[in-house]
């Protein structure tokens, strides 16, 4: 199942998206499914009846005509996972870690498909990170490996934008990648239900159809199950929070020459059976 | 006006603490108040009618006997300052940052006064950072220095309770920062008009009466207003959320021999004008 969320003039719903592009509210025909998509990440059984419902209920649009909200509007936290994979530690001369290197995207950042990525006059130096976004389901707290993904709701294309030259700034990152609008998430989550193997999924990064990152989550350093289980060791992980699992070689602080995004960019993160999440880049004196 | 959260039967409330420790729920009197503390927050004309039915207003009890909740219950996000105080610096061989070095905790870590600190079996190093935290009032968003502190909704002592083995595991902090409860904030919020200069306030830690910290507000590198000035020119800050503006000398990690936390310390933040933090230590077996 795909699960969008847009803005509607009666307020925000979640809705599903159907094979043929349109969306269903499958609250029409299930009015008990809960009204917050957390509650619903959350719910394994309510997730199955949306589904049904979704075949029963009314459609509200066409996915491209709606008003997209991020995949999770109303995350708790979005944690970061820096240096995950090999071939990136190695362009941006990082040793492999021993451990998850954690860091965290402020909300504020949160954005939508389709959503401006807005090139701020503060930052000479934005660049894009191509990235799995794992959305969590039920709550965790020390989850064995085994039963990690068990506690995952679903999948998202992430762009984890990062303004380098505040990222480097202090030791710290987080204010380098927690501008507003910084943190792309869509255009919906794919349930996990529809995904055999997280560790199997192909993450691509195309500007103007470029490809500048390709690579397989399966190169990632630590797998989903490691990060959900290590987080959980230490920290409640609740419904609708979003990890952003890394991002492969190609970024454009490693490029030589150093390719920074530009306005009139258009910025896809495509992941196979997951979507394609798109941003426009656009200046921020004419946003 | 000292305003506290705290849990009752029918949901989660707002009081408002008067003089004598009894606490009044200013909705009795007026029933248009904001039910949500993020709203009142944001709102100066409602907080000053709040502490006007708060003097009206029927008493719920006496603080001491609440179930407080943390002084902002749902902060969007909290955002923390590292080396903040020249002597803190000092202490951990730090250079003076010509920027703020800005970092997270995420909200899992939030918790009240009165609520135990679990030295979890994951950490040996569990250290104590008392802190002023800074509430936000109005949403701010490129706001300069001269108009920052009108965005200060108010001030409350914290504690950025910290797992010096996790902090140092990789080169980013936040996962040691954000361990479930090493976020107390309260026991209550002092708004902002109570508080003539926030860089004239002395924050003091004890622990079962010995002085570990003590030093005043006008040390910060980095004053509130410059912080919030900062922080508000790449990123939206919005009602309720807390910036925690680093700790003075004295942390447990710098001493000699390092003194980590214990089961069975209370540890105490006390800030001029806004009342005592306190937390007992537990072991996480006996939690």
């Amino acid at each position: 199942m795909k699960l969008v969320s847009f803005r509607t003039e009666q307020g925000d719903r979640y809705g599903v998206v159907a094979q043929d592009g349109t969306v269903a509210d499958p609250r029409h025909a299930d009015p008990s499914l809960p009204a917050a998509l957390n509650d619903l990440l959350a719910d394994r059984d309510a997730l199955r009846r949306a589904a049904g419902a979704a075949d029963a209920g009314a459609r509200v649009g066409k996915l491209a005509d709606l008003e997209l909200l991020p995949a999770v509007p109303h995350p708790s936290k979005i944690i970061c996972i820096g240096v995950n994979y090999a071939d990136h530690a190695a362009e941006t001369n990082s040793d492999l870690p021993p451990y998850p290197t954690v860091f965290g995207k402020f909300t504020n950042a949160l954005s939508a498909h389709g959503r401006p990525i807005v090139l701020p006059a503060e930052s000479a130096e934005i660049d894009y990170e191509a990235e799995l976004a794992v959305v969590i389901g039920a709550t965790a707290r020390h989850v064995s490996e085994a039963d990690a993904l068990t506690h995952v709701a679903g999948y998202a294309p992430f762009n984890d934008v990062s303004a380098r030259d505040w990222q480097s700034r202090t030791s710290q990152w987080d204010l380098g990648k927690s501008f507003d609008g910084f943190g792309p998430v869509g255009p919906y989550i794919t349930t996990a239900d529809e995904i055999d193997d997280p560790q199997d999924l192909t993450v691509r990064l195309t500007i103007d159809g470029e490809v500048l990152q390709e690579a397989s989550t399966g190169d990632m350093v630590f797998p989903v199950r490691r990060l959900v289980s290590y987080l959980s060791s230490v920290i409640t992980l609740y419904p609708g929070d979003i990890i952003a699992t890394g991002t492969p070689s190609g970024v454009g602080m490693a490029r030589d020459p150093r390719r920074w995004l530009r306005p009139g960019d258009l910025v896809r993160v495509e992941i196979s059976g997951l979507g394609a999440l798109e941003n426009p880049v656009v200046d921020g004196g004419t946003a």
